[in-house]
């Protein structure tokens, strides 16, 4: 199945089926107000909301054009958004960009941080920021969308708590990070809210793209309209499973809990990158010096995920455009 | 105003309204159903809660015996929570403790980490542990409940946005705490479900103990029956106006974000701690060892604050056990 929501102005916004090839879509309120409740709800509703896919795919529904420019990310607000750094190429290159200390155990315990889960962006939201000079950086990932986890899950038993697999952007504030890693309370102010492609999926749409817990599908960034990188998603050095069991080691994971990758990256350097962090470390390993600078306002970034040659992407396209913060309205507070 | 939150098997729990002594409560569900409808619609239902908070303290409404053992937490789940580490005593000693690398700028940009904040535990709630090997500690700390707050809002802006204040225990896992911090990614294993007192109260019902966005109250810890410490909340190095605007630097907060204090911390000796690691940091330093283990399964902690010398505190009272996870059921499901 294929989910997206409808931006209503309340905070869950309103569930929407898209079809497989992403070109119409029906209300599925009726059975579901949201996506949120849908996973919360998943065994009294999932048959229910496969049926009237089928029918939408099959014709027997007419529905209306897919839109994304009025859909919010696929959910609006989440129980918890925890973010990995799954991407072992990207971690290693990007400890020697930070000049921190060195991370123990990088290759043998997945890095994850705590992100905020209440205020995520839509696709095509603008992304209001203070500061040009914090050093704006996208992020192109993959992510989870889970059902409950118990505490201490195995990997396998994580796993199998996976409901849809998502496309983000885990927007980032490289003027702070660094100090915020040395601290040792981790990133807070490096990291503004996440902006998600209009589409969530159950894994099954991935067919054998979905594979030991990964997503191996090529993930396209262009920044102001130029290609950036391309890299593919199979390459994580932890799949799903055990990103999820890392965060439910001490804790409950609720229902609608979102699992990230961390930033896409390949060892070819063909792939290119997935963020301008990675691209300037490697300017700096190869070139000796970082030449890249970070982004500024009126920048625009796309993100999509394909099969190599194929047409569209599974999960749709983000394409933002960062703005100044206060050029555009605080979210709406209706329940 | 005084408020609890009836466990009701919902995500967000019943509203309540507690007399001012805590002896009685009357069901405000009909006004807003939760204190997280209530946050977000306050200037809607404001009055017409403090009119029914001033019927029941004046004994026009009889209401019922009000009992912190059927509550929630205030919030069971928020939009964030975000946990400052603004007592320096507490800061300066913890860096001893933990061994690991000095933290810059320790003395003038607060320290904070982004916490789990879908499930959060009531005030006589089990708490459940996978193992006693992680180091389980207790923190005892206030916090403050947030109307909106808009990105890069100032110290003055921030302070203006607190609705209530509140009591809470965040749980720490000691053998993960000093890893995680050396990842720079911050805690995310060492810090499991917080816990908080059954009652949120309005900034005016804490008088002149409500100064400087600081809580001037005393904050009663005991570990099985003992008296553990009882420091005051006065001396926080950053107060509530730094932090909330620390948080709010490149994000918006939404209605019933919670930011929290840090462990409650003296320089005194005297005062003793409200965790276990700091107490141990200081026999390292008084006596060249620590000698006070950390929790065991079965262990109590009880916590709460009082003006010096009177009754019962404003927030209610934390008692809570340690148990083996598994020994009690997941949190239901239903929205």
């Amino acid at each position: 199945m294929k989910f997206a929501t409808l931006q209503d102005h309340t905070l869950d916004g309103r569930l929407l089926l898209v079809s497989r090839d992403l070109s119409r879509c029906i209300d599925a309120g009726a059975l579901a107000p949201s996506l949120l409740y849908a996973l919360q709800h998943w065994p009294s509703v999932e048959a229910f909301l496969r049926a009237r896919y089928d029918a939408l795919n099959a014709g027997e529904l007419q529905g209306e054009p897919f839109d994304p420019r009025r859909c919010a990310a696929p959910l609006p607000r989440s129980p918890q958004w925890c973010d990995g750094s799954a991407f072992l190429n990207h971690a290693h290159l990007m400890a020697q960009a930070f000049d921190t200390p060195p991370i123990p155990n990088l290759d043998t315990i997945p890095l994850m941080y705590q992100g905020a889960s209440d205020d995520f962006l839509g696709p095509h939201d603008a992304v209001p920021l203070p500061s040009e000079a914090d050093g704006i950086d996208f992020e192109g990932e993959f992510g989870v969308i889970l059902d409950a986890v118990a505490m201490a899950s195995t990997p396998a038993q994580a796993l199998a708590a996976v409901r849809l697999v998502v496309q983000l952007n885990d927007w980032s504030l490289r003027a702070m990070g660094p100090r915020e890693m040395r601290t040792g309370f981790g990133f807070l102010q490096a990291k503004p809210s996440t902006s998600f492609a209009p589409v969530a999926v159950t894994p099954d749409e991935l067919g054998n793209a979905w594979q030991d817990g990964r997503v191996h599908l090529q993930l396209e960034v262009d920044w102001n309209g130029s290609r950036f990188g391309q890299p593919n998603g199979g390459e994580m050095g932890f799949g799903f499973g055990e990103l999820i069991a890392h965060a439910a080691r001490t804790r409950r994971l609720s229902a609608g809990t979102i699992i990230g990758t961390g930033t896409v990256s390949n060892r070819s350097r063909t792939a290119g990158s997935a963020c301008i962090a990675e691209r300037r470390v490697i300017e700096m390993i190869d070139q000796g010096a970082a030449r890249t600078g970070f982004m500024r306002f009126g920048d625009t970034v796309r993100m999509e995920a394909r099969w190599p040659g194929a047409g569209h992407g599974p999960f749709g396209v983000i394409e933002q455009q960062v703005v100044a913060a206060g050029a555009v309205p605080a979210a709406g507070l209706a329940a």
